[in-house]
C-alpha cells in the first residue's frame, strides 16, 4: 500500500526514458495491497502499474518477475513486467502492465468457476521446472509447524483464543502433512478474491505472484477453494481445464485442511506479533479455525 | 487509509490526557478503509481506534458520531466514540472503542444470516427520528440520476463501456425510483463485507457509519443483499429479527435493482473521474451492471 513509500512523478521519468515508456502523465496510489506500494501510472505510451517492494525477499524478486513474464507470454491475464527490476526511492521497483477490471465484493458461482479454470491454465503455463528455482517455500510443512509452536505460549494465555489451543495442537499433529509425490510445479499460493480481477463477466487478471512457490498443484486449488465463497464451483472450473489425477482427488480434502491450518497459523502469528510501525490488515484469524472445523465436520469449539 | 495523514504518538498524548485515556503505548496504521485514516491505538487504559476524517462532510460528522453512540448504547456491536470530535494534524478526528475480530474473505451463509439479523437490530436501535437529522441524502434518487447524466458523454465514448450506455439509460428510466411511504429511519447504507467484523463465528462489529442516511429500511436490506454472497441468507436473518411488512416484501426486488444501479453509477463516476492525488480502490464498476442484469433476468450485454 502506498502509505509506505511516496514517489513523485519526476522521480520516475528517468526510468520511463530508459525504457521508452513516454512521459509521465499521472501517478495515483492504489488502495489495495498490503505488502507493497502500488501506483497506477499513466504515460503518453500507455497505462502501467508501478510497484515498490517493501518487504519481499530481494533474492526472490527476479524469480517472481520471471514467473509473471512467462505466464503473460503464455496468454494468462497477469501483470507483465515492462522494465527489469530497478531501484526507486530506495526500494526495489518494477513497472508492469496494467490490467483492466477490478475486484468483486461478492463473487458469483460463475466467477468462482472461471477462477478455478484460470488457476489450472496458470499451472500448465508455469510447469517448466526451472521456473520454480529460487522461490521461497511459503507452504513448507515444517516451517508452518514451527510458526505455530513459536506462538503457543502467547496463544495459550490469550483471552479469546487460549481455550482453543489444545484443539489446534491436535489438528497440527494430525493434519500438518499432505501426501508426497503429487503432481505439481509453480503454484500461485495466494489466489484470494482480492488477487483476481474481473472486467464485467470476464476474468481479466490474476495478480500478486509474491507468494508463489513450488508445490503440489492440488494444494493451490485447495487454498483457492478455501478462500472463495463457492468452493465447489472453483474445483469444477479447475477440472474443466485440467482433470485431477486420482491421487489428487484423494488429496484434495487433506490439502484443504492443511491449507486452512496454514492460513489460520499465519493470521494468528500476525495478530500475536504485530510489527511496530507497519500497517495492519484486519482479518479474523478464527475464520480459518472455522474452516478447519467445517472440513473436519467437527464443532468449531467457539 | 493512513496514507493520507501521518500522526506521531506524541501528537495524540494531549488528547488522551484531556479525556483520561492513559499513556499512548502504540499507534499502528490500519490498512483497511479508503476514505479516512485509521490507527489502532493502545494506551495504558485500553485499546482504541483513532480516525482522522479526510473527505467527510464536517457538518455531518457529529451526526454520524451520535448514531454510533446511540447504537452502541443500545447493544449494537459498533464503534463507540470516547472523545468528542476534535482536530488532529489539521483533520477532524475522534477516538472510538476498538472491536474484536476482523473481516472475512468468504462469508458463510450463517455469517450472512447474522449480518441480516444485526442490520435489523441496528434499524430498530436507530429508529428515533431525531437521529436522522443532518445526515446527507446519500441514496437520493434525483442525485443518483444526476450523477449518471453527468457521466453520459464520457461513458458513451469509453472503449469498454460505451456500448452499454443505451442499456443503462433504459435501466435508469425504469428503475430509478422505489415505492414511497415504506417504513424507515436511519440506514447504514454501506454494509459491505468489509464493514462487518467477525470474531470466530460471532458477528463482533458493524463499522463505518459514514454513509448513513435516512431512508427506507428495506433499501438498506437490499444494499446488503447485493453486497453479500448469500443474499437470501441475509434476508432470512433480517426477517428473523424484524418481519418485513407486506409493502416491504413487495418493494424488496425493486430496491435491489435501484441499489445495484446506484452503486454501478457511483463506481462509474469514480472510474471516469479519478481525483488527482487520491488513492484509488480497484472495484469493478461492471460488477453492479451484472447484478442489475441478473435481477432483471436480462442478459448482461457483455
Amino acid at each position: 500500500m502506498s502509505v509506505y513509500t511516496q514517489v513523485a512523478p519526476e522521480e520516475i521519468q528517468p526510468l520511463l526514458d530508459a525504457h521508452g515508456l513516454g512521459q509521465c502523465q499521472s501517478l495515483k496510489g492504489i488502495a489495495a495491497g498490503i505488502e507493497n506500494s502500488n501506483y497506477f501510472l499513466s504515460t503518453t505510451k500507455g497505462e502501467y502499474v508501478l510497484t515498490l517492494f517493501e518487504r519481499a525477499d530481494p533474492e526472490a524478486l527476479p524469480c517472481y518477475l520471471k514467473l509473471m513474464a512467462a505466464a503473460a507470454h503464455d496468454g494468462i491475464p497477469c501483470p507483465d513486467p515492462v522494465t527489469p527490476l530497478t531501484t526507486l526511492a530506495g526500494r526495489p521497483a518494477v513497472i508492469i502492465t496494467r490490467l483492466s477490471g477490478g475486484t468483486v465484493d461478492a463473487p458469483t458461482p460463475e466467477q468462482s468457476f472461471q477462477t478455478g479454470a484460470w488457476l489450472a491454465r496458470l499451472h500448465l503455463a508455469l510447469a517448466a521446472p526451472e521456473l520454480g528455482r529460487g522461490l521461497p517455500p511459503s507452504h513448507d510443512r515444517a516451517l508452518v509447524r514451527e510458526r505455530f509452536e513459536r506462538n503457543l505460549d502467547k496463544a495459550k494465555v490469550h483471552a479469546e483464543w487460549g481455550g482453543l489451543v489444545p484443539l489446534w495442537q491436535g489438528w497440527v499433529e494430525r493434519f500438518m502433512t499432505i501426501p508426497a509425490g503429487l503432481p505439481g510445479g509453480v503454484i500461485h499460493g495466494d489466489l484470494f478474491t482480492d488477487n483476481v480481477l474481473f472486467d464485467g463477466g470476464r476474468l481479466s487478471g490474476l495478480i500478486d505472484f509474491y507468494y508463489a512457490c513450488s508445490d503440489a498443484w492440488v494444494l493451490d486449488l485447495a487454498i483457492t477453494m478455501n478462500a472463495w465463497p463457492h468452493a465447489e464451483a472453483v474445483a469444477e472450473g479447475y477440472r474443466s481445464v485440467r482433470a485431477l489425477h486420482e491421487t489428487e482427488e484423494a488429496a484434495l480434502h487433506p490439502c484443504r485442511i492443511f491449507a486452512a491450518l496454514r492460513f489460520m497459523i499465519s493470521r494468528l502469528d500476525d495478530a500475536l506479533n504485530p510489527r511496530e510501525g507497519e500497517m495492519v490488515q484486519i482479518k479474523d484469524p478464527l475464520e480459518y479455525h472455522r474452516k478447519v472445523a467445517n472440513l473436519l465436520g467437527e464443532s468449531a469449539g467457539l
